[in-house]
């Protein structure tokens, strides 16, 4: 009998932004996601096979920062498990009623290693409205109004965390939380500089990379999946047209193998990656970590860049 | 010093429809289309890079057919001689002024083997209204609002007519019209069935097939080209979303070697084929006409599908 | 605690071919799977980023047939727990020695509903010979020597039964082997017609449908996946070119909502279905199963081909 | 009546290698041209669907450089035309006889602007060897043995010249050999900088950029035509498994609106483009040069990227 992992899936990332309005045009209008509900102050987004009622929540709080990234677990018990675990080994809990939260029940909620993750099981699953229902059951929005950008699914998140921060952050990922190791790469330093985890099949769920001693840790980008290549390829077009310089890409990840575009809310400064391509899935179960290093990578062209530019700040949390 | 045929392309096609605000609903919401003019009987469309005023022009008469198909001339000297030579031959030419039509200007109409041509050399060539223009100079509309099918030109029309008249109709094409025979198709009887015709370097302008004697002459299919295989299938969707079954495809011809999507208008009953991918283009000042035979095409598969299915009636014309 | 399912994945299928080389020249050189090794009666191929030794042994045996449908277990212990649970039933169980096979480890076979079934859990992992490996280390053969195809891994298997033994075998992989039901098809006389299985985030990783009373328990198509549309379609003018006419496709499934193209071997009769383009992946902890009906499908046209055509024979199991 | 312009199209480049069979290893077995046949010191190869003998010559000379660029004219009157043309101004012209050529017939070479252009008309078609043949009448080589990158067609060269003679070389191209100027960039500096023109409907046949006051006249690179996006991609993932740096790309341009990737043969030093994707093709016959400026291209990212990185250098000629 082999246990599964008690998270089942990346749930949702939740953000503040200082106008709401002009967020919503560069998550609705430009990227394409669909706003499922919203109200003076927060819209809940999701992508058009997102089941769960969000998969990005947006506030307008005056600032920018994320509030916090949230995991569906694989059970209820699971839930319990987590909060008992984290009690057991002295960390705050925060218990979130279900009426406090939109689109899901009850959650907890840590701060570990500087960045505020939730957990929660029970989830709405709401179908599109009226006249925007796919006419295929397996969809929920119809293909018809659906921009040529068409984000389809939340795919992953990528945090950043100072040095030594960043290699427990990377532990208790794998030893409390039960991600496996994909991919790792190790700087010229010959210590390990990044590390992909996965809790599904996908390269990853959720990435880290180390940044310098003492940098703040904070939240890199919010990855959406789309169908194909030339979808991402329509969205570096339509952000052309809408004046929006990409933060990187197009171009195609060694370490994922997947083809990228990275761009942010100008509002709110939260950057989003465009994820398309072959990729490729991981049903093995005795997967072995890939090591990459710096001759592996082999130069600095886009097609094989590593994920991070210069000026490629991360965006810190901000306090609920 | 050789001389320019007079024909320097495909114009446009214009249509009847007993009901303009469903046929508009079809070309427009459906197909992507875009509606440049429109009054309360007629309507002018055209792709997402055509520059001229219209290539597709939907008039409200009751009736379902065609009007006329036009082409656009070399140079204003060009059209004189075209109408020269049919006054010449004993053809019957309707010079119709600038102002009886919207989007270009003096047009020569004939009458030839059935089949109403109109032929003209001015034109005009508006740009996309404020907000739709596209931020890039050498294209119309933004790409921000295309939807995921976008038909971006033009591409050809096909004929239909019976036996003998075929063949005079394809000889026409090519001795008065200065057309280039590209491919032709022998069917199993030894005859000639098909033939693809040429004036630019698309593999086609326009085609004729053959039906039985006593057929009458009728149109058959304006088509589109779509950026990819992917927007071909993007179609596919949405067709399905909207209810509305394909009249064949997606598939790849083997002659032209095109991938294809066939859907007719519910209302108009007019077909257009949508047509995308490789394809080929041909600048051969010397090219030798390509002939298939049945073994040729080698099986009844969509992927090699000659192009007309046991039921796929053509479309009569309509008198002015 | 939420124990994992006993399966981690789809291994690999065995089957037989009257003419090894002629059932080669297919799946290596007009497909594109690479052969791992290779003696005088079997022959061992997977696809491009396959990490186990085989995904499709092939031997020559004079016959046509399949010989066993192989799924790798989530762990050594799972493998036993089958074991005892097949004896505990009263299934017969046969112990295959590591020594009988290559590729993988000590293996428990049964035969269930008609269909012969083998576990394994122990692999090998081997590298591409020196010349062929990929530059990058997530991939296996380099891109360089890979065909327009380019299958990059296995995808699922589709067997079929008579009436009441689909249900039975249905259920029992929900029960005893852990599968997830993520989509079922009710056919016009209100019973379902078909099932789709994954313990993975696959829309399936095995199907089921039903055939009349009476009929054999067969094996209807093992499936590879390929990183586009555009190989899919690729697939198809590389089948044209070498005179070898698809099952069916190019086309996209509603159910799935995957691309596809069936094609079988001509030697061999055992049937490929190259999988492509968007699908879905599946991580929700809760799925309720998608239940399809002849309406929903809504038409006969490829694009929503529900994977079945009249004259469409599974082929039989060979003894081993 | 209007008259052809003298030019049909681009036929071919003529360089030299150093080293023959590192070239050929770069053009053939990288790249995926066809070598129609060689000696011990020159190779002719073409893409997969260039009609003509040889669309690229390779001679081993030790050196690197271009010999000539070569066009085929619209008729066998044209290339006399131009013969006289070239004879009344004083251009010096070299009478190639037909048998010092292999693949055309009689052709004539002047220099014009520091550019060794050459003039043919006649010439040979050869088809595929025996079972590289294609089954389908309009391809020439088989899609089973087509690489993954599968150049298609010659596209375009792209010279470079200093200051004036930019200009001159430019108003040549137009007057005397009838070029189209399709569109034209303006620097920050108020002066032209390019010069894209076309004799067939494709954005460019050949494009000059302005470099320097005495900077030598130089080529930059050749053209090949992919069918898609992913074809280009394919070209970027096997170029960076076999360890070659692209010189730019993949990226989509703003002038001309094709994707592109440079790369360049380590041998040779000779720069390719593969070019794909949408694009545009002109059929009008009054086309107005559309004129991009700095800030129309907006901003520096590769996917508007303007054709030309700080040490592009080009590639000088070579006296034969």
């Amino acid at each position: 009998m082999t246990t599964k992992p008690p998270i089942a899936k990346l749930g949702h990332v939740a953000i503040h932004t200082p106008d709401l309005d002009e967020s919503l045009w560069f998550f609705e209008d430009v990227l394409g996601l669909y706003v499922v509900e919203r109200d003076d102050e927060t819209a809940y987004l999701r992508a058009q096979r997102d089941w769960e009622h969000h998969t990005l929540r947006i506030t307008e709080s005056g600032q920018q920062g994320v509030d916090h990234i949230a995991f569906r677990t694989s059970s209820p018990e699971a839930l319990d498990e987590l909060a008992e675990g984290f009690e057991a080994e002295g960390t705050d809990v925060t218990y979130v009623d279900a009426d406090e939260r939109k689109g899901h029940g009850e959650a907890i909620r840590v701060e570990k290693f500087g960045h505020p993750y939730e957990f929660y099981y029970d989830v709405e699953k709401p179908d599109a409205p009226d006249g925007e229902r796919s006419g295929l059951k397996n969809r929920i929005y119809s293909e018809t109004d659906t921009n040529r950008i068409a984000p389809r699914r939340i795919d992953h998140v990528h945090v950043q965390d100072e040095d030594e921060t960043a290699k427990e952050h990377a532990a208790w990922l794998q030893d409390e939380l039960g991600f496996q190791l994909n991919e790792q790469y190790r700087a010229g330093d010959g210590e390990l500089w990044g590390w992909w985890f996965a809790v599904t099949a996908l390269p990853h769920d959720i990435a880290i990379h180390r940044e310098p001693a003492g940098s703040p840790s904070e939240f890199h980008h919010l990855s959406y999946h789309l169908d194909s290549l030339h979808d991402l390829w329509s969205a570096a077009d339509i952000l052309s047209e809408e004046g929006i310089e990409p933060d990187g890409g197009p171009g195609r990840h060694a370490i994922t193998r997947a083809d990228f575009l990275y761009v942010s809310d100008p509002a709110s400064g939260f950057r989003i990656e465009l994820f398309a391509g072959p990729g490729y899935l991981n049903f093995e179960p005795d997967w072995e970590p890939i090591e990459w290093t710096e001759s592996d990578i082999g130069g600095e062209t886009s097609h094989q860049w590593v994920g991070q530019g210069p000026d490629w700040n991360g965006l810190g949390y901000v306090d609920e």
